[in-house]
Order: C-alpha cells, then sequence, then structure tokens
C-alpha cells in the first residue's frame, strides 16, 4: 500500500426526500417504504429509507473515481452488504479502504459510513486490472 | 423448486436518455460517458451507457416483488457481474432464475437481459431467511 494507492479519494452524497421521491419516480418504485413517511414510521425501519441503489451510487463513483475511469467496465463484479438503512438527512460517505491487485484483477474495498460513522454498506469492487490506468497501479 | 418458487416475476425497465440524465442529475455524475453521445461514440462503449445503478434497480425490484418485501431488510447482500452495458433504449428485463435456501440464508440468482436477450447484468441476492414471508419459501 504505497504510491498511487495511498489516494482514497472520499465521496459525500446527501440523500434527502427530494433525491429519494426523484429516484421513485425514475425507477416506478413507489413503495410506501420509500415515500410515505406514516406508513414507514410503522415499518421495521422506522422511518422513511433511501432505495438500495441510492447509497450504491457513492460506491460507483468513488471507485471510478480512484481509478481514473470514466465508469464501471464491462467486466467489472460488485458485492455490496447492506447493514444499515439509508434516510432522508443521511449524508453517505463512501471511501476506498484496502485494495488487492490478484491474478489479473484489482479487488478495491469500500467502506459506506452515515454522519454517525455508522457503516451503511460494505462493497467489494473488482475490475479486470488491465482497464486501470496505469497511474493507478 | 416447486410451490410458490415456480412464480418468478420479470420485471422490465426502459432506459432512456432522459433517465439517464435525471439519473446524472440526482447522483451528480455527469460523466460525458453518461451524457455526452459524442464523447461516448469516441469511447471503448461505443454510445452512451446508462450509470450502474440504473440496471441494478431491476434486480432490487424483481427479488422484493418475490420476496414480497418492501424493500431488501438490513442485513441483505448484493453482488452483480456487469457483463454487457445498458444503453439509452434499452429494455432491461430481470427475473429470479434459482434460489438455494442455505444455512439461514436465502440465496437469488437474477439475470437481467435486454430485448436482444444478451445478458447485461448477473446478480446473486443474499437475504436472512427470517424476513422473507412465509407465502414465499
Amino acid at each position: 500500500m504505497s504510491g498511487p494507492w495511498r489516494t482514497f479519494p472520499e465521496v459525500t452524497h446527501h440523500i434527502t426526500e427530494r433525491s429519494i421521491r426523484t429516484y421513485a419516480e425514475l425507477s416506478g418504485d413507489f413503495n410506501p417504504l420509500h415515500v410515505d413517511p406514516e406508513y414507514a414510521a410503522a415499518s421495521r425501519f422506522g422511518s422513511v429509507v433511501a432505495h438500495g441503489p441510492l447509497g450504491l451510487q457513492t460506491v460507483f463513483e468513488s471507485v471510478t473515481t480512484w481509478l481514473g475511469l470514466d465508469a464501471l467496465p464491462t467486466g467489472a463484479s460488485l458485492e455490496a452488504s447492506y447493514l444499515a438503512p439509508v434516510r432522508p438527512g443521511d449524508a453517505v460517505r463512501s471511501r476506498v479502504a484496502e485494495m488487492l491487485d490478484h491474478a489479473g484483477t484489482l479487488v478495491l474495498s469500500v467502506t459506506c459510513t452515515n454522519q454517525r460513522d455508522e457503516t451503511v454498506i460494505e462493497a467489494l469492487v473488482s475490475v479486470p486490472r488491465h482497464v486501470a490506468p496505469k497511474s493507478s497501479a
């Protein structure tokens, strides 16, 4: 872990009722857990929560920023564990925490925390080694 | 694989330039690969492509629909492999193709294809067994 790998860009997204509403319209997923505060308050989550992909965006962004890529390349894979819900008002902060260069694949461990420093998502992203710019490894 | 497991709901989302633009505004990711047709035409993808989370929405939706849940529960994990890009005009069709009930965890294999029947994403979604409604297993 040295050289360019020490540069771990952080990405923070602020999740709001408005962004959740916009995502509901985009995806067609108007489940009341995402858009109806009263229904959501009575659910096991206790409040409105963001759609899963919303929090994940920070993972895509921190990884592509770090690698200097426009987007995750074909052949990439992502494994995400949802550890805690993301709610309106949350600031989701994502950063590449570790990396492995293994058998032609870069494996990046990404941690997403909220403003209370609770981990909300942990992700492993694998990309073919050859697509990463030389400057990133 | 019998009983309720035979009911595999399919979910189809139509990806458009408009939905990609909306997602760019939502996420702040205005990478030209997503929003600039001329730049994207010269890239290795050859055209504008959708942000990664956009295609994934169909996975979340087919799994939660099938399980009868409002959303993926805390403790769920998702592993997605990006096999081919999603482009404006694509219809991404997602369905739960297989399932395993293993050691207290339901593991669902989800396949996402486009209108040419090319697989664009393959995903494994794991959810704690106890959160699935009785009717689904």
